[in-house]
């Protein structure tokens, strides 16, 4: 088949133990990549769910050390909730947008709009243990970039001592570029958020590193030559979509490589991240 | 690279004319995955872009012939919009969701909830030329599966006569199913919708046919055996999503297929269609 647009492949990086706060997960998904016999290759995505990134970085809580105050006691009796995961969930929170028939939506302390401030009891490694977010995804997935691509570069042929620096183990520049036999990758951490309107939950991107999380086409021409003035696309959370379709909730996948989607770098002007994708509140109709 | 979940790919479908009104989409599509020596299989998703799928059924409007109201145009000049676009998003829309700052966020009669009720001018195949969305899109997506499912099977080894029917070129058996040689697809209309807060667009299943929109896991015990009991995801936009990474808007790839992933067949007691997806307004919490 020919094709002048590449096509694009998704892997599910399989073979990955239970994540335990302090592990190595880079390493854990070097170590998985090459079990597979895959090597990451200039412009791969790989997409990694935010709850192995929270377990590895030690982000959970003992839903037994939680004590709720007798208002969230109440309100959780009234709507068959855990009085402690509600009060978990309410310090999670910056600004509740929605509180109704034992629902919470709210904005989490790092910016995100979601149900439950993102905190999670299922697959969380025992039981009652709720796993929040990452402190911070942005820097969780520069650090899984950089850290993952040092581990490729340093099991590809010819090794880190081919490339050009003289610190081992410093495979990746401080700009964002990568020496030689670093593969350039990108990562995106990515949770599973409802959304209004539509039934059914969907993947998103909350930290991104190595790619421009937003492809902005608002001077482009389209084909008639009209300027599609309105049109930003949100690549970052269609790439997190996508490497759900081989990810799942019951197989232990909690990881994919994307290969062979032409991603834009990240450019100084723009802003950059996961949190580039977070609407300005100012601009927001539905807050 | 050994695995047992299917690698999934993603191949642009490329070559296709402009479309116009009264086109035989599927067979357009056929014939360029001819070209492309692209042979459809089982199992095989095609995404096709809501705007070609209008094209060819004429679902169409030149502004020059839309009057707007007074009230009309007085917004619309406030907000330095086009009256006649405003007027013809009012026409299309059920009920307002939001109304500000120049922004129309609205309920179609179709039952979709997005901005501008769907209509779109960007490469709309002639100047103040504005595409509405398909009247029916799963009837849409219905009526792509069916005839590009029996162009597959006739252009395959074998051809149609291979199979048990009597009637050439009725290729899909009524209740779903289909004959020998024909291969089972699953077709999704997708569309560009925004969502609140989060910056830029994503893709949405607004037609569906063939697979199950939802993939619902809330009888599925997760690893730790809990049941994830809130857990349905949006497997049809997500597809949308995927299939949009080799899309893009400036290229003309308005149509895509997904093949690998292991889709769910529609199941008699569930909603199925893109309607599926729509949430019903007394659920919802931002209508």
């Amino acid at each position: 088949m020919t094709s002048t647009i590449p096509v694009i492949s998704i892997h599910p990086i399989e073979g990955l133990p239970e994540i335990l706060p302090g592990d190595d997960l880079p390493g854990l998904l070097a170590g998985a990549l090459g079990r597979m016999s895959f090597s990451l290759a200039d412009g791969d995505v790989i997409v990694v769910a935010q709850k192995v990134v929270s377990k590895a970085e030690g982000a959970r809580v003992a839903l037994e050390a939680v004590e709720p105050t007798p208002e969230t006691r109440r309100w959780a009796e009234q709507w068959d909730k855990d009085p402690r995961m509600v009060e978990l969930v309410l310090r999670e929170t910056r600004r509740i947008v929605r509180r109704e028939r034992g629902l919470i939506i709210s904005e989490t302390r790092h910016g995100f709009v979601c149900a439950n401030a993102g905190i999670d009891l299922s697959n969380s490694g025992g039981k009652d243990l709720a796993i929040l977010l990452p402190e911070d995804s942005d820097r969780s997935a520069g650090q899984i970039r950089q850290r993952l691509a040092e581990k490729a570069g340093a099991e590809a042929p010819g090794g880190p001592e081919a490339g050009a620096g003289a610190g081992a183990g410093a495979g990746a520049a401080p700009g964002g570029g990568f020496r030689k036999n670093t593969p350039d990758i990108a990562v995106i951490v990515s949770d599973t958020f409802g959304r209004p309107w539509r039934v059914g939950l969907t993947q998103v991107a909350l930290g991104v590193a190595g790619l421009a999380p937003l492809l902005d086409l608002r001077d482009s021409p389209d084909v008639d030559g009209r300027t599609l003035h309105a049109t930003i696309i949100a690549v970052a959370d269609e790439l997190a979509c996508a490497a759900d379709l081989v990810c799942g909730k019951i197989a232990r996948v909690p990881a994919a490589v994307i290969r062979g989607y032409r991603f834009e770098r990240p450019r100084e002007e723009q802003p950059a991240g996961g949190a580039a994708l977070i609407r300005d509140p100012e601009m927001d109709l539905f807050r």
